[in-house]
């Protein structure tokens, strides 16, 4: 620990977010301890404590950090002179890249928030304001008429809870990324032409 | 609360957890006290203790309780004699239809179990089962050959994915039953073409 001392703020901050991120993916939020934290971090606790003044405050300095690094990711595939079909391909193989090199982010944000009541609510926002997107990309990719408001977004809610089950499924690890990003826009494409997105994948 | 007293157990058990669960449905797990259910079930606290002796072990019988009746409720749906297609399509309606007419015994089983730590394995468990049943529905209704193991598994997750969040969508009490069925059926036919189910709906 000699010279950790003279480390930025910054530095030090991210060091003690990465350990954080790292223990609570493993061992989930009530079973991480603070000692456990501030030991992978080679920080003493008090110093733990002086950044973040709780687990609970560091835990959602977690969730905020991983949240931000997981809107930068996929906010980096949005490019509007794109064809909407090749948007949605970018968006989705963004998606996965994303959870399969980050796993432990991934699961800090979905398992661990998810599962934790005080947190719920963050991962349930999150969602929502994904599957709003997704209905109105769903709604202007379409070209026929007569679809329901109510069709375009139970196809949304389904697709996102599709893009989760595949994401999380891929986190752990066992999984070739490519095959997974096969199967989830197969499904994708075929679920689209169902709500009138009539080319073919 | 007169006359409580002379209730035969199996029926005062059930009225207990019939309030439990409209508690734990309502306020979340760790918002829910023991006099509230109590309270809802009118009868005194010490008898709900004398019952169930905590909190967790009460809510561990809700969740049997109610994944005892969504078990029932699908088995019923599974018959031999019918066609895998139709098969299919029984078992998403019936599934949809419980999650409609159950909205809080879903919202026990899947939102409060899930996002309780105790009983999140619980969930996770009961989903694993599911989709590796579902994974081998898809392989057996599959006609063309050289379709991987893991696309037949990526296909279940996706799919299991697609219908819990159109349940949970359901759960909320403002959608149609028949609108979402339908979708969703449409989603998972369209998807079985990917593997090989060359039958249109």
């Amino acid at each position: 620990m000699a010279g950790t001392k003279r480390l930025p703020r910054a530095v030090r901050e991210q060091q003690m977010l990465d350990a954080a991120v790292e223990e609570f993916s493993d061992t989930g939020y009530s079973d991480t301890s603070m000692d456990a934290i501030a030991a992978r971090a080679e920080i003493s606790k008090p110093m733990l404590y002086l950044y973040y003044g709780s687990k609970d405050e560091l835990f959602m300095a977690c969730v905020d950090r991983e949240r931000g690094r997981f809107m930068d990711a996929m906010s980096a595939g949005f490019d509007p002179a794109l064809r909407q079909r090749d948007q949605a391909r970018i968006v989705i193989r963004e998606f996965l890249r994303y959870v399969y090199e980050n796993a432990k982010s991934w699961r800090v944000l979905y398992r661990v928030a998810s599962s934790t009541s005080d947190f719920t609510e963050v991962v349930t926002r999150a969602r929502s304001q994904i599957t709003e997107m997704i209905t109105e990309l769903i709604r202007r990719g379409t070209t026929v008429d007569g679809i329901s408001d109510t069709d375009f977004e139970l196809t949304a809610v389904a697709l996102v809870g599709a893009a989760e089950a595949v994401a999380d499924r891929i986190s752990e690890g066992d999984i070739s990324l490519d095959a997974a990003t096969d199967v989830l826009l197969g499904i994708v494409w075929r679920a689209l032409t169902g709500v009138g997105h009539l080319e073919e994948a």
